[in-house]
């Protein structure tokens, strides 16, 4: 190395490199938080989902995405042609480094999804609605935002660090369109209009999941300051990393002592969904100090206590809680935006989200009806009592251990 | 960036972020550990100890024990207003990079307590023990020592790299007055005096939890040299994770060859707190060659194998080890520097093992006797036997499976 | 620091330290993988092995195996006493930096030989096969390629980036020998010659040992450009994981058609060890491009697909397919070096194939027999039946389960 404008290069790919492997992470956690919180007759069709849905995100996301988010084009949408892995001489940073942390968040996106669909929905056409989420959906409205074209100026101003609304709502309103197509687990919904809870089959791994979520959030977070080569670089990925774990700790304090006020228990999956929606609330904004983030993380963690009982009043049947936590908590944390950061507007915070989320709700509710029409998204009544694993990955998941 | 300087900055903060995520990633090392060496009807209960105590540790740290233990004040302790997480013009590293690794300290210290008075203590009181120990307990003494005091001279001289003191005998000490209080589970010392063995529900968690925490330790020993801006820096952390992984790994194969000459059996459960045991005892000297670090290891390995029937002799009932891992590791370690850092004597290192050991278990044990008087530190009878887990968090951690 | 050559020192010492820790992991990812893909009667059996593997290559390649792999000496093998963990006044990066870094990939290649010998095999017999392997053979045949000896110009023009062959494949020819000897599972292969499924225990655990493993792998593999000091190094390795991660999606995805394809349903496991083919096929040629590597996976995860019914064809039994991952795909991938890369011959990396593959092949072989004769490999029929752990531990792994 020669000077500091290579040393500022370096180590500006190298934070795209360390928070990668960071976020990719998450997509361990997602599977583990999902195979915990679900019935054991599920699982490996959740796990095989989850691996499935990171890998084909990743390749959609390189042969199509990546060129419609951050390539030259419309305001609407990227082109291909103009983007390359390789780094050009004049590149500020490494362009591989850069695709790889990008990558990474198209795959949280599809993530959510997969929790709030499971247990009754075909493993093929959830795959199919990936490809087109990773490969054109998200891309798209990423193209408004971090790929700046603000859609011709319609969401100028909408602040979003590391993506409350850019990556955790928008999984959550590709996850609503498709429930609201797709309908409750049998047995949910009583005809008396109770609610039947159902539930996870293994808490120690769901909280496995959460910790490796929490843990890979400091690369989701930190990385979105996107360089590392000044002082001010580094002074604002160590705010965000110590935000992010304070937001977290909060929403889970949050509900814990929700639900022993409500509940006379402290719930562990709401401590669990509380700490979760503590990370997504501070997403938006991780940089506008401890204070704030204590009060997103706290808000957070309340937020996710009602919201999952108001979704099962809407008979809306989210089985991990993804809706609450990714979608209720991202609109949360994307208007905390604009009320703890004054250069930023809460109208334009909600010009944002309204436009982002009409956006994907009405895409994707066309292509679930699609894929509906065409395959079905649904497995038939056996199979989802016999549950999913024999029918659609012809394994069991724990097949040694007696069932209660 | 403009010159060496800032560069120094840079690096220093970064080295605090990987390390800080290292180290948080350690709770859920002890969550899984502790979990699986625990009886399924208490594993909810155990999870939700393991988040709550990790998010309350990080949130008192943060409005309380950093300003106490960092702050400018008396010898005794630190005070409040001369903290701050905003970066000074002049700082020489980031405030927040800081503050986020320390933080996670506090966590760990507190996670050795929540094993060892498993499966019987209410979660409340073990939740507000936390919040004396983060906001006050631990900061103290981290005053003394990693804040400079030298308590006014008492603990001059006394050497403790990463905390085998610090962190891991401070929550031992705290775990040690508990456990006195609370007493043994139910039947495990039956009337004529036996132990009676309770085996953990899962021992793939239980050693998942220790690769976990072996991974966490590099971050834990490699961050505690503080800076990476020079070569001495990148060489001292270089020889610190080595010499980590060295007494993890002597640990490990010293317990399973003491266990196979004693029992006829390598003991898996001794194998993972021979690791553990290897990399506390190599905490408050991880920067003293290979060779000393194998040294450490082997006795830490082996004080394990013989600690813990020791403390069953005693009717210490300690589930998972905690006491044997952390406490006498963590004694053993921190006499190590004394025999093998010249520069550092035995003497100075058994005053600070004493004095801090001495004011911890004293603290504790008050703080301890006035939750027991006040809110009652048991569960009762019947709660002990059916499993915390209905009666403290409402649910089944494996509602699925079939008990034997 | 004062200048542009120490700052190199410190971010190449910096990147083996991230790595490490990352390739260390890894070992966590081989131990779940293991567990979940074999019955719970064996899986304490597992972990012990894994653990216990993991310690003992770690000692004996510091105080041997490092020695003969680097160390100066004949072009067959290094010397002792040319090593120092200390690192000299004009060295080039932390010489303990760099020991932290290697070590980790013995314990890659000796984990790679648990699985395949996993349900049968002693405890003992098999680490001290450890021992030798970590201690000799590895080091041997990773001096004439890493070490730089060329074996005398034997195996000259050879090329593997990260360890196709001289990590994964060496640790299948010595998984191979052992199988060849020990033979299959009681009641594997049926007298009429029909193959009976052994389902794993665990799915869960299953996956989450291959995520662990994929994250690993950017360690592995990144940190294999050996350096991070200059601009085309950060190029290099934000290519490496990019790619990595990209052949890693190739194999799953492409195990996941195949399987649907064959047998109508998808086939999680195959999904896993197709996710791990594509690993391992790319991680010889990590740095050729994302084209390149997505052809690596996909051919990757197709072999593995043919690969594990072809050795239940000729009765060679390997309970978590690691004879297909890593030994087939491994050699796949080091051929695939000599078709993508015009400055490597085919000619070259079957000439390095060969020779390693044959010397390790038949030095192991040697080593299983003797141990065979001496000690017997395999447990007794009524041990193989009630399952090892009770005999080889002592404990169960999940006691408190009913087993179906």
């Amino acid at each position: 190395m020669e000077n500091f404008n290579d040393l500022k290069y370096i180590l500006d790919g190298f934070l795209f490199v360390f928070s990668g492997v960071l976020v990719m992470w998450m997509a361990a956690g997602f599977a583990m938080l999902e195979s915990g919180l679900t019935r054991s007759k599920n699982n490996a069709t959740v796990l095989t989902k989850n691996i499935a849905l990171f890998s084909i995100s990743c390749i959609m996301y390189y042969f199509v995405g990546y060129n419609l988010m951050y390539g030259d084009g419309s305001s609407f949408m990227g082109s291909f042609s103009t983007i390359s892995m390789e780094s050009a001489a004049d590149a500020s940073y490494p362009a591989a480094a850069d695709f790889f942390f990008q990558v990474m968040f198209v795959a949280t996106a599809a993530s959510v999804i997969s929790g709030t669909i499971a247990e009754r929905m075909k493993l093929w056409p959830f795959l199919i609605f990936v490809v087109v989420l990773s490969g054109v959906i998200y891309p798209i409205q990423g193209h408004w935002t971090w790929g700046g074209s603000e859609l011709g100026g319609l969401i100028a101003g909408f602040s979003d660090f590391a993506g409350s609304t850019i990556v955790h709502s928008v999984g959550g309103w590709a996850a609503l369109a498709g429930v609201l197509i797709l309908g409750a687990r049998k047995g949910k919904y009583t005809k008396d209009g109770k609610v039947r809870p159902i539930p996870g089959s293994n808490l120690t791994l769901a909280t496995l999941g959460t910790f490796i979520l929490w843990m890979g959030w400091f690369g989701f977070n930190g990385g979105s300051q996107l360089a590392l080569g000044s002082k001010a670089d580094i002074d604002g990925i160590a705010l965000v990393v110590a935000d992010t774990n304070m937001a977290a700790a909060a929403g889970a304090v949050m509900a814990a002592i929700l639900t022993q006020l409500l509940y006379k228990k402290v719930d562990l999956t709401m401590v669990l969904n509380g700490a979760l929606a503590g990370l997504v609330s501070c997403t938006a904004g991780p940089d506008l100090g401890m204070l704030v983030a204590f009060i997103e993380g706290i808000v957070g963690g309340a937020l996710v206590v009602f919201a999952v009982p108001f979704f099962d009043k809407l008979k809306i049947d989210d089985p991990v809680g993804a809706l609450s936590v990714h979608l209720v908590a991202g609109i949360w944390g994307t208007l905390a935006v604009g009320i703890f950061n004054p250069e930023v507007t809460i109208l334009a915070q909600i010009k944002g989200i309204v436009v982002i989320g009409a956006f994907v709700f009405i895409t994707s509710f066309i292509i679930w009806k699609i894929l509906d029409m065409i395959v079905g998204l649904r497995v038939d009544e056996e199979t989802e009592i016999t549950g999913l694993d024999i029918h659609e990955t012809g394994l069991e998941c724990y097949p040694e251990f007696k069932k209660a």
